[in-house]
């Protein structure tokens, strides 16, 4: 083997090792394939008020005087709350992934990965995430009022509507 | 130039181009190195409530019916707010780094991403970056009760505080 062989299977051998570390610091900063980005995925919701499998961690819960509550919610690709409404409102924060969010009357919306939204008192309306893509959310829900009001599940129709 | 050298020279171009894009995949899936983890950094805070550099983008504003304000602070390693409290408290989510959080009469504690935090009402507080870690959190203030009471800056012997 002469001097040119052996330069040129040392500096393949160089790149290699330098691809897996890169591709390691990849899969460590919560890519979309690590479905536990920022708070524990939590317990499968196993109540009927969704459709689809979606996953809940519970991060506050409400007292007596701060009536907030906070948790982490993980929508597996086409899963999405019943429609639902608060008596002052919810406020939503997508954290990873593409969803869906709509309002009784309103065009279904596409929420992504940095969007807030503030849901009105008392209106109907759902969330969960696109066909495609699983959607992290925080939702934080005053009791001040009273309980979520909970309605009927998302038809196909309404979840695949393209108005 | 013979075939081995040529199959060399293009295996090296091969790996090259591969080591490229698994850079690129970890860059533009949030690391440490990448301030803006979800939200974005916003704006530099210029109040005197703060030591140090910390940023701010209002998510969510309170309005009459739901009182909760919603922000997402970046603080740089030692920055940290004034000692403060909130009329029915504060609710503290952390989204990357590692901060600090004390509240009065209580040894201050290390919170890290993935932390969730309710501070008591009426109980001063402060929260910031550790030394050597940018901290972002997202904040849930209510105006329920009333505004937040802004108190002293937190000492550098509180900050280093190791009790």
């Amino acid at each position: 083997m002469n001097l040119r062989n052996l330069i040129g299977i040392s500096l393949m051998g160089m790149l290699l090792i330098n691809c897996q570390e890169e591709t390691v610091s990849g899969q460590n900063t919560g890519s979309k394939n690590n479905q536990e980005i920022i708070f524990p995925k939590g317990d499968k919701i196993a109540n009927n008020n969704f459709v689809g499998s979606a996953w809940l961690t519970m991060l506050i819960n409400a007292d007596s005087l701060n009536q907030n509550s906070v948790g982490s919610v993980t929508f597996e690709p086409g899963a999405r709350t019943n429609w639902h409404s608060h008596p002052i409102g919810q406020i939503i924060l997508a954290l990873d992934g593409e969803g869906y969010y709509q309002e009784k009357g309103s065009a279904k919306r596409i929420i992504k990965k940095g969007d807030a939204i503030k849901c009105p008192p008392n209106t109907p309306h759902w969330h969960g995430a696109s066909p495609s893509s699983q959607f992290i959310q925080i939702a934080i829900t005053s009791r001040q009022g009273g309980a979520t009001q909970w309605l009927n599940a998302v038809t196909d129709e309404e979840y695949n509507s393209v108005d």
